[in-house]
C-alpha cells in the first residue's frame, strides 16, 4: 500500500510538474523533418540535435550511416549556438590562435565552434532553441541547420 | 579550388562510409512513435532514447514538460540495456549491496540499473538496439519501453 | 577597424539575446537574502544555489566559513529538485538500496538526493527555478531551503 | 536522542569550522555590486564570479538575459587568475601556438586565458581571490573585472 501511494504520487508529480523552456517537442520535429530533407537533398547524412531555452536537449536523430562521432558533436554545437545565441561559426571566427576567444572551447565541457550550430527563433524573434548539425562538411551542415532552423 | 575538392571528397566520404549498426533510423522512429502513444495512455510524460548494437544514440524525444534530469537517464537507461543485453531492472537486483555486481552502476561513465530500460530485437531475435524511458514511476517507464521494444 | 566592427557586433549580441528561463536575477536576490537570514537564526553557515528554470545557475552564496565542499553539494541539490520538480529528499528516499531509484545519483554528472533542494514557484504555482542549500544537518539544510523558495 | 546527538555535534562542527580563505562574502557583495553597476553602463549583461585565496567560488549572479555559456566561463576566468595571481588575458598572450605555455588551457579541468579575470587584492595589496566576467566582448569584460577588482 505504502509503495502504491508513492507510485501514484510519483505519477501525479510527474504529470504537473509542467514548466516549458522555449521550443515544443512539436517544433522540434518539425525542424528535424525539414533539416532531413535538405539533408538528403544534399546527399548528406547528418546528425541533428535540438536543444531548448535552456539548452537541454529535446530531439535527437541519427540518419543512416551518418558518422558516429557526429552524435556529440551536433549536440555540443546547438547547445553552443545556444549557450551564446550566435551561429557557431562565429564563436570559430574568434577562437582562433591569436582571436579573442582564444580556446574558448574548454568551457562548458566542450564548445564546438566551427559551423552547423543556429539559434532557433519563434515569429516574435525570440530565442527558443536551437539546432546542431554534424555530418559532412561544414557547409553542408550548415545549410542544414539554417534550413531546419527556418522552418517554423 | 583546392577547398573545393576537399569539400567534394569529404562530402563523398561521408556519403560512402555507411555501416548501419542494426537498428534503422526508420525503425528507431516507428518505436518511439509506439512509446510516445503508450506514455499519453498511461498519462505520463516520458524522455525516450534509442540506441544502436554498437549503444550509439540514433534518436531521443522529451515530451513536452518532461523531467529535465530524466533524458540522461533514459540514454543509460538504452545504453546499459545494450552493454549488457538485458532488462535494466534485472542488473538493478544484481546491483544491490552484497549482491553480485554491487555498485556496477560505476562503470561505463554511469549505468542506470532500475526499470525502463529494454533491448530491441528483430523478427529473427538478434538484438539490434536498446530503448530507455523514464519519466514516471519505474513501472509506468518499463510499461512504455516494453511496448516501443515490440512495435517492430 | 574590422575587429571593431566585430567588438561592436558582438556587444550587441549579447544584449539582445535575451531570453529569460523563468527565474530573475532579482527574485534570487530576494531568495538568496531571506535563505542567509534563515541560516543564521539557526546558527549555520550555508553554501545557496539558485538555478533557473533550465537548471542553470542564477545567483550563487557562500557564507563566511561554510564548508568548501558544500558549494558543490548546493549546486548538485538545485539543479536535482529542477530535473525533477520535486524535493530531493524524497528522491532519496527511492534511492536507497533495493527502492524504485536505486542508485539514481548516477545520472546527470551526479545527483544529490538528501535534504536541501527545492523547486522553486511563482504565485501561479510555476516551476520557475529551485534552490539548494548545503552546510549543516540536512534538516537545517531543508529548513533553508524552504524558507528561501517561499520569500517569492 | 542519537539522532538528535548528531545533529546537534554536526550543527556545531559546521560551525566552528571557519577557516576563512582571504575574502569575505561581504567583500564579494560588494565586488559584485560594482561590477553590475559597470555592466549596466557599458550597455552589458554579465555573468560574474568572485572566488576566494583557494579558488573556490564566494559569489556568482547571471545577470538577466546574460549568456547562460557564460557562466562557466567567468568561473574559470576567476579560477585562472587566482590560479596564477595575474590577469587571465596575460596567460593568453603566452598560450598561442607557438607560445611557452602553449595549450594551457588543457590544465585544471580547463582555463580560459582571454582577458576578463583579474586578480583581487587587499589594501595590504595581498592576493585574498579573484574576479572572472564573461557576457560581452573581451575589452568590456575586462573594464567589468576591473571595475570590480578595484572596489575594495
Amino acid at each position: 500500500m505504502k509503495k502504491t501511494v508513492v507510485l501514484v504520487l510519483f505519477t501525479i508529480c510527474s504529470y504537473v510538474g509542467f514548466s516549458q523552456n522555449g521550443i515544443s517537442l512539436k517544433q522540434a520535429e518539425k525542424i528535424i523533418e525539414v533539416a532531413k530533407e535538405k539533408a538528403i537533398s544534399l546527399n548528406t547524412k547528418m546528425n541533428i540535435s535540438i536543444v531548448d531555452a535552456g539548452a537541454n536537449l529535446v530531439a535527437f536523430v541519427r540518419m543512416d550511416g551518418a558518422w558516429l562521432g557526429s552524435a556529440d558533436i551536433s549536440l555540443k554545437k546547438a547547445k553552443t549556438a545556444r549557450y551564446f545565441d550566435m551561429n557557431t561559426g562565429i564563436i570559430g571566427t574568434l577562437s582562433q590562435p591569436g582571436g579573442s576567444l582564444y580556446n574558448i572551447e574548454h568551457s562548458n565541457g566542450g564548445l564546438i565552434t566551427f559551423p552547423g550550430g543556429v539559434p532557433i527563433k519563434n515569429k516574435a524573434g525570440e530565442i527558443i532553441g536551437a539546432i546542431g548539425v554534424s555530418g559532412s562538411a561544414v557547409e553542408n551542415d550548415q545549410a542544414v541547420a539554417e534550413a531546419g532552423a527556418s522552418a517554423i
